[in-house]
């Protein structure tokens, strides 16, 4: 039996590379030969045990790769073709994916489950290794278009697709104002998808001089650095005193959550995208005492190959870059050293390129 | 200068009847006699203190009239013709009203207030009297439909404006389940309007038999009595351990809240109608750590001319029948009575009518 | 090999009773023992050669029956099980369903086809057979709840599917106006669904007095005689000039097409559900030169398990009852005899009701 | 009586330069002094006697200006002030502006008036000349933000809120591929339009060279001149067969409707924008006998305040200019030339700016 390397939870601070089996292929399954993948701020959260998977998982769920196998009931595709998949694998028969949820697909029962289609590094292997499974791969393996690079597409199973989400589900009409709380990768993607949404200011609130200048880039009209001034207060001065149409929180913090909602006009939408590990308050005066008719939205990374084909569009037609949020670069062999850098946001990090 | 009688708050536990000049007529207003009125849960708010409005204001957001006098502007209407108005008035030229949130227009500035619709009985003289002023007439009078009486359409201008849009902003499917927590007055008409909008099982929420016989005529599916069961165990042994597609809020508290958002599947709704008096925690493994796609919308009672007339065509074709809710009458002369049965909930009261 | 009844197209005017094998079962596909099914206004259109189809292939697309035999891998169901297939079946991992649009997906290619997803009696052997091959059976079965008769449910596949589609695609709000024309079997469920999203008057358009009949059983609020009346003037004299909100067409034919948009208000929607048969008008006065802000839809019956699940919570609720449709009953051994019959539209047949 | 210069229909082919009184201003009305304001391919119409108007009628509708007067009633303005106002102004408490619909909104009977909001230069006095009366001013003046010039809000009130309103009815998801039908003014803006909402491929159908380049400057990832080559084969292959998720027609004829449809995948938008001039024609093939999922959206330029605070947004961020849209400029005394230039879109011209 083929043996491949693989970045596997052992427990609590322990993500290590280990060998495995180079899994079978099912009929509806895919598998993967990666070339590149990148670690993402959930997998930090599993190495410091605040979201433990299985020990012996393999971790990670950003694959790019090239097509080692094929299923025998998987039609559309060759071997050998580069493809992505999303982080996200929806099943595609739940009845959450024919509700529109692929994210909270269940395989049993009545087909849903939270979060459900997070599968890869999740509830099954993910893909920090030299190869992944794809399950149904007939719906989420997506052809790259030529000419793009593996680091061109890298942000489209994740970060791009729940940095978007948090702008597409906020309701942005042209010519609005929007607040983008955190410039890490994904508020990034929610400050570039803000602007794809036709918001004409999008105030981007950070303090790392690295992350403000990649919002600078990512199309944001103005900076509130929280650390200089009261990130409230200015957002209400800049908008004299009206509030935003949208707030994008990007973090998973009690503050940032709380400070969507004080700088939301009323009938304005909090679209969170923070993995949040508290309860979380809404303050009583900032709510409207339930009568602003504020909306709050929370989006999973949409999945699915048809979500990732239009990703690649953009990538391809060049409205959004992402490559450049690749900071660094290690090989899969140095993968600890990767998640000691990542875990510890050091040296200007923003993402972390894998090659096995 | 003619003088009538008004329902005035005077202070905490003091809304008193007095004596006070019929208003003058702007260009932009209409004078209404007053022929039908009720109090409201927001009413025994303000006699509580707990809303504290202008002291000398005339309380009352809920008026049935006949015009009496109009002013120069308005087109489109006569005196003497029968009318409601909105317990929400609108600014119609504000940017909030333009936006389609009439019921957070404000006069001034950046054209945006929280609940600035609100304006009888909180910012200006209310309908608990023998004449009510109302602004913007020419986009707040609803000509009633002949054949339709006082307390057949009493509850259009608040009650069942505000019960519908819990069940309108649900995002509700034909087929759906959706549970509504607490059958007062608002909860009943949000299980009317969750059933117009074609879900197929509406669970209703409520202990008291009388509410829960007003659940079924309004067209409950199945009641949860929450003093026999534990309503959120409940509503997921009835749904087989799915959750419901939209659980509407109608009470105003956070047992109500927190449950709701336990009873809810991935991507459901959250309608929230209730006026909080505290701070709201949303629980983290309810809220899936932020990442469940639920959406949580709050409404404020819709208003404005457009709104009521849809409201009548209800009421005309005998879709929803709330005249039942009407449980006691009482003479304006008599308004502090009423007050104290409808704050002390005595007597199964749903609804008072209030008639000069 | 087993061998079963099946109708047959053979060519122009002749569809009739034969026998072929009893199809194999592949991993994906489950085989339904057919109880009931029924013939669709689309089936004339193929026995007429208007639509033709594959010389051979078993016709019909409205399957209520028992699991006989379950694809490996097809989880979740059992064989004896009850249970309905829409007469649309999504290839769940084809671009268009992962777009929402199920009923236009393409196994190969770009993975959209125009009506690709009517499989059934179309581009596949379909129900009127003792069995049927469900393929994607995973996506496609819906277990029909216990205590509902075959009859009840029949509706269900495409009749009661595509009638409401017309209503849910017009944008309807509670208070409503809605005219509906033609009252077929789609019509009536067009007319039902109109009510069931809240429309307060729905004005069916209909002469058969058999069908006026059932409109008002259904939820008409008001009928207008197309041979007593000209139904685009007592329209607008029952509107009081100012048109419906949305209209519904649920015949096929330039005239009912054109009486839409002649009877909509600016803004309003024409929601289309006929199958036309050759170029349609817009005539330039009626389409306000293209500036009246009109919407035009047409839908295709939307089909899957999920959209099959909340169509027989309708039915369970009692909400809808389309049982009375089926007007006549035939053993499929006297398919040829229920073909005569509807084609010819004779007797005051709604839906005739087809049993192995 | 003041008097001033205004451009006044007379009848078919000739519009003149004549002398009128400055209007008297009422309660609700403003006086605007203008400053700049062009000519609108409707006013072609309307010289050409195609779309007549009332002789003796000032037309134009797309004014810049300065506050003149303000009347009694209007609040939130100064004297002096500089504002735009849209092309189409609203009724605000109109029935149909209630519903979101100004554009259609009428001020008597049932509130409702195919094209009513398009009111300057169509039912009451335009704004080519040195003052036009800004009916319903509180909900139809909106200021000009500090620095941008006359030149560069231009196109708001009418070209860049129609051509952006295509775009928006599309219902454009980020990663989409779009193609318009025209490039002209609205055309180009509709490319603007449709960047703006995220779409990656923007085909854009033209063949005047200027054109082209303008439209590549607004956005346009690819060209496609209809001299060179059929539009319909050529955006069929540059989507290898797929089609376009929607379709923007900004011509107004039967042909490039039609060639909308052709291009549409299933389930796609055709969003209308052109003012047609006789009855349309849907091909059975192309409209997939009605049963291809698609939809047909027509817009008329929205207005209001409201909209254009956010059209100025998009000027002031500069992710639009449509400043080089003014090809040529004249005084006000000339326009009877720029009539002649523009009618015969002769040297090239997109817009000419006209100055008082």
């Amino acid at each position: 039996m083929a043996k491949m390397k693989a970045a596997v939870y052992v427990g609590p601070d322990r993500i290590v590379l280990d060998e495995k089996p180079v899994p079978d292929v099912g009929p509806s399954d895919a598998l993967l030969r990666i070339t590149t993948t990148t670690i993402c701020g959930t997998d930090i959260h599993i190495l410091k045990g605040e979201y433990p998977v299985e020990p012996g998982l393999t971790v990670g769920h950003e694959p790019v790769g090239v097509i080692e196998k094929l299923g025998a009931a998987v039609e559309g595709y060759r071997e050998g073709q580069r493809v992505i998949a999303g982080a996200i694998t929806p099943i595609p028969h739940s009845y959450a994916a024919l509700s529109g949820y692929g994210s909270q697909s269940g395989a049993v029962g009545h087909g849903w489950k939270p979060m459900g289609g997070w599968r890869f590094g999740n509830t099954i292997d993910g893909c920090q290794a030299e190869y992944v499974l794809v399950p149904d791969a007939a719906a989420n393996l997506a052809p790259v278009p030529d000419g793009l690079s593996d680091e061109q597409v890298l942000m489209c199973p994740d970060i791009m697709s729940t940095g978007f989400a948090g702008a597409e589900q906020a309701g942005i009409r042209i010519g609005d104002t929007v607040a983008v709380f955190a410039q890490g990768p994904i508020g990034l993607c929610a400050t570039a998808g803000a602007k794809l949404r036709g918001a004409s200011t999008v105030i981007a609130v950070e303090t790392v001089p690295e992350r403000i200048e990649a919002a600078r880039r990512m199309g944001a009209d103005a900076i509130v650095d929280f650390r200089k001034t009261d990130p409230v207060d200015e957002i209400m001065r800049l908008t004299d005193g009206r509030g935003v149409d949208a707030a994008i929180e990007a973090l998973g913090t009690q503050q940032t959550f709380e400070a969507c909602l004080r700088v939301l006009r009323p009938g304005g939408v909090l679209s969170s995208l923070g993995v949040y590990s508290a309860d979380l308050k809404l303050p009583l005066g900032a709510f409207a005492a339930g009568l602003g008719d504020h909306r709050i939205v929370t989006s999973l990374c949409p999945g699915g190959k048809e979500r990732m084909r239009r990703l690649l569009n953009v990538v391809a037609s060049g409205d959004v870059d992402t490559a450049p949020l690749v900071t660094h670069r290690y090989r899969l062999d140095d993968i600890e050293s990767a998640y000691e850098l990542f875990a510890n946001q050091r040296d200007g990090v923003l993402k972390v390129a894998i090659t096995p």
